[in-house]
């Protein structure tokens, strides 16, 4: 990409020069702590990109590219060739940048990614891997990554964030993050496994509502005794009914009892359970992440064929934020508290709703609005209603250790955003713009 | 308007070069096969442009113009003349536009219309039209127009579509569509005389679902027969309940029985139907195409005075797109799809439900969106959330020969935003790009 | 401000010339009568800012100054440091803006307001004040106000609306508006106390449903006797259903006698009197302002501290426009009607469905949508999707004497459209564009 990417004037390029450089808090990813342990070197670029990328299976899919390349047998080469193929038509897409951007940052290399040159690129990407020994530290290294926060279930050992805390050749801090989507998954045929499980773990047995509670608590302990200092929820259907503890505590033993319990009356439990994490986070200082507005696995078939985390999430664009609206006014006094969401119709709405209650704030584009027009409106947005200096700052949520370049690209829709501004005088105070700029490059 | 009219660069004028001669190929339209057929020369510009065209009444209305002028008695020429007022006054209006390109395109007009203008412009027109003894064939001989598909009802004979087709003189292929919405609206008053038009018609009698099923397929076949490549589908209320054929067929009996029916069975009834249809189209081969969102007639009291088609069918804003994912759950293999939809809260959901199934993709920005800002949000929704590349291009959905100014408005649309990519470096394959817009211009 | 802040082409400064001394009809705000009879002089630019703004104590929780500078008992001078600095870190927020508006058209200051200059423009601007005698009506002459509507519950004695009008040397005309939320606040507690209230400013008993409108009927008289011209409504939950007279008055009756009614009858009774009103306004030829899609004290607990107009209300955006849809169907011949929305995602939707009815327009962007961006979005809708020459322009919907820098901000956002339009010729009609410049910036 040309030195002046998504930069498109002369203010814009003066303030990314003072915030290309800085490092990068990836307060919110899905990286495996394990990986960064081994930090074991990667073998061709299209294990890289295609192994664990849903948003690029989903671009392929739209290009009517077989599910043979997408997720299925073929070879990494013949993977990548048809991405390359796919990607080159489709202009404008997040991944056409991404792409072209990984391949400068990470590879040196500056060519046209598509069916033509992707037999050399290949070639020469595989060829910097092997010589400069492409590991998953050195790509963080080279982004200047000073912090990651994983997500993991509440019930996970964090073996491996143990291992690398006590590791001083790893520089960056690896923590983890409490995500706690399971807790609420009542009606999975694995549910009491996963009670089970967190009885094991937290050394509680689970024979009513307070002694999951309890669990979950030890559970946090656990967790911010390694760091943690982010909690994460994103399921489907957000609970807008919060039962008192006496009456969620009856629900809850008909669910241990496997009697049958109606969806309002989970509902009315979830709700309970879902106040009782923010007050948990309140009194143990966590941020809580809440992730609005997804529906998970919405094709059906090839959910039951692949699994999840296959590109085929899409939007809940059935809800309104009444159900946050709801919880925040239940719990009122809220822990610090980030909410994004994912279809962009609810964005004025939510970020009106968090400017209503303290310590509550919007957060980044996240995404499928993770797109130039996605951040550009969700900066828009947040300036409009809320307040940009009180932005909480860019994150990757992502499964690849090359998406750094998603904060590149962020800092270059920043700077170009604040570069109209200051040409235009709509914002004059030059001063102020860097320090707000270095506060929503860094947060910390 | 001017020859660089929306082309904001020199790359845009460029590109714009390349396509603006390419073949039009209007695969969704309501022109009237008679009219193609019987190639009346037409009388004067107040009767091409006033007779049918209800975006000019909903213009007139929203500028106090007594319905007199807009859909009564008045003459062409008053009618005409107060259009030009209406106009004048509406800048930003895709009306303005179109108009204007009319003006340019078919008569050689470049003259601003508004009050002053309007008696001159009818003069020129007018005559223009004697002159040259413009008719609907020289209006589309003029735009290049290689292909037409019309939109008809399951039961209509197609007689001129026979007739066309039998005759060398007609190089533009004139197809039909199969438009199946009046099967599902077991409510109307006129439900069992549509039954008993599609018994006549299929030689079917209608006496079970399975019937009904059967007379359908042989519609089918006799509008293939006929090269009939698409089906459309329209309504409001789009099913989100798919019976079982068993339960269905119950329904479809109490409905022939002219029992009392609930709304949920009709529903579920109208589900399976759909269901059936699309594994139908997909058997045939038929792109099915889905036109989601929309109130119809939404002004009771003009309504009844004046009939459907008059300027005041509405977005319906209250649902959201479950039912589409429900739909292509339910069918899981799907025939080509191609979903339009007609609030622009919904595209970047609607974009992404496509891309979760094979075979689905969004479609034109269509009716209200069919605007300078409508088709550039759908091209950019596309271009983030799916892939430009795989997009089907662009339609008419008219009812006047005059509007294949709209195909060059989104040419210059569409250049104008690759123009754009292309200078700012965002998009960098020169040759891709040419081969995209060809394809989006063309598709076929 | 810069002299062509937002004005970003040279035919935009051109346009803007023609208009910017325009006189302001301020149609619709929260302006209090008594002080503009009183016109006491203002005593300190903090008081002005910070004592009923409750645009700016929404932003200063969103920058997490403690709520003693927001409502608080802090001095006016510690509330003008705090919201100096948190102004100062929100580019982009219209806050940001008008603030830096007001204190160059009002106090003469051109400086840039944060924590380093505040207390010198905290000085300045009071030795302003101080010199020049700041007050009311001071403002109000320097902005050129020749009219105010303020907004007025239908009970209120409207004294000083007729001292105003008494008094010859007030110059701009101030009328009040008929505000009838509270008839419909059937499940208030103080709901009797506002009956028994009408009850003893109209004369009329109110014990039956025809009573209550007899008495809103001598209400409006009264209204108009002092000029009114419009009215509003401005509810949460706007009715969707529609009794008929019979049925209301039975509803009513029981509302009067205290028995239990159901939410849906209390629904249809207020769509019964909701219908009512609308005919009432035909009647008396009143214009009618809609105010749609509002969520009231959404922070429940600071309400119960605070009280109402905090900066906590919010965009209900769990509603469609079907409840207005379903209003002018039952009134079929509508009075001159403005439906302001106030989530944008709204915004087609309800743009449309004003076009489908005689007399019903869209409004003005409104308290949220209040922004560049929004006052942007607002007037491309309408051109798009209604005709922008119809449109009814702008109101400042504001409790400050200071605000009528809003009117300029519409200005400028409104040229610089016209500018660009003329500039690339997509509108190229001259003369038209002035004549719709004045008309959207004077109206009347």
């Amino acid at each position: 990409m040309k030195y002046n990417f998504l930069l498109n004037n002369s203010t814009s390029l003066y303030l990314y020069e003072k915030v290309r450089n800085l490092p990068i808090y990836d307060y919110h990813c899905h990286l495996l702590p394990q990986e960064i342990y081994e930090d074991k070197e990667f073998d061709n670029i299209g294990e890289m990109w295609m192994k664990f990328d849903h948003y690029k299976w989903r671009l392929m899919r739209s290009c009517d590219i077989p599910e043979e390349y997408v997720t299925g047998n073929a070879s990494y080469y013949e993977k990548f060739k048809e991405y390359a193929k796919a990607v080159s038509m489709s202009p404008g897409n997040p991944l056409y940048h991404w792409s072209h951007m990984e391949l400068s940052m990470y590879f040196g290399i500056d060519d046209i990614l598509n069916e033509d040159t992707a037999d050399d690129i290949w070639n020469r990407a595989n060829a910097y891997i092997k010589e400069n020994r492409l590991s998953p530290r050195k790509l963080m290294e080279k982004a200047n990554v000073k912090l990651v926060c994983t997500t993991d279930d509440i019930c996970d050992d964090l073996a491996y964030h143990k291992l690398i805390s006590e590791d001083d050749s790893i520089s960056c801090k690896v923590l983890p993050t409490f995500r706690t989507d399971k807790l609420l998954f009542f009606k999975n045929s694995d549910y009491f496994d996963y009670l089970n499980k967190l009885s094991a773990v937290s050394g509680v047995k689970i024979e009513s509502l307070s002694a999951l509670k309890k669990a979950v608590t030890l559970r946090l302990e656990y967790f911010k005794a390694l760091g943690c200092e982010y909690s994460d929820i994103g399921i489907e259907g957000f609970p807008s009914l919060f039962y008192n503890d006496d009456k969620a505590d009856m629900i809850f033993s008909d669910v241990l009892a496997k009697k049958e319990v109606s969806d309002e009356d989970l509902t009315g439990l979830g709700g309970n359970i879902v106040v009782f994490l923010s007050k948990l986070y309140k009194e143990y200082d966590i941020i809580s992440q809440i992730h609005f507005a997804v529906r998970r696995n919405s094709n059906h078939a090839l959910f039951m064929k692949k699994g999840p985390d296959i590109g085929v999430d899409i939007m809940d664009d059935s809800v309104s934020t009444r159900p946050l609206y709801d919880l925040f006014n239940a719990v009122e006094d809220n822990p610090k508290t980030i909410v994004y969401v994912l279809d962009p119709k609810l964005l004025p709405a939510t970020v009106l709703l968090c400017g209503s209650f303290r310590n509550v704030k919007p957060g980044a584009a996240w995404w499928f609005c993770d797109t130039k027009k996605g951040i550009r409106q969700t900066l828009e947005t947040i300036s409009e209603l809320y307040s940009l200096g009180s932005f909480h700052g860019m994150l990757t949520d992502s499964r690849s250790f090359l998406s750094y370049a998603r904060h590149d690209y962020y800092r270059r829709i920043l700077c170009s955003l604040f570069g109209e501004w200051l040409e235009s005088g709509e914002y004059n105070d030059e001063k102020n713009a860097i320090v707000i700029l270095k506060r929503l490059c860094t947060f910390e």
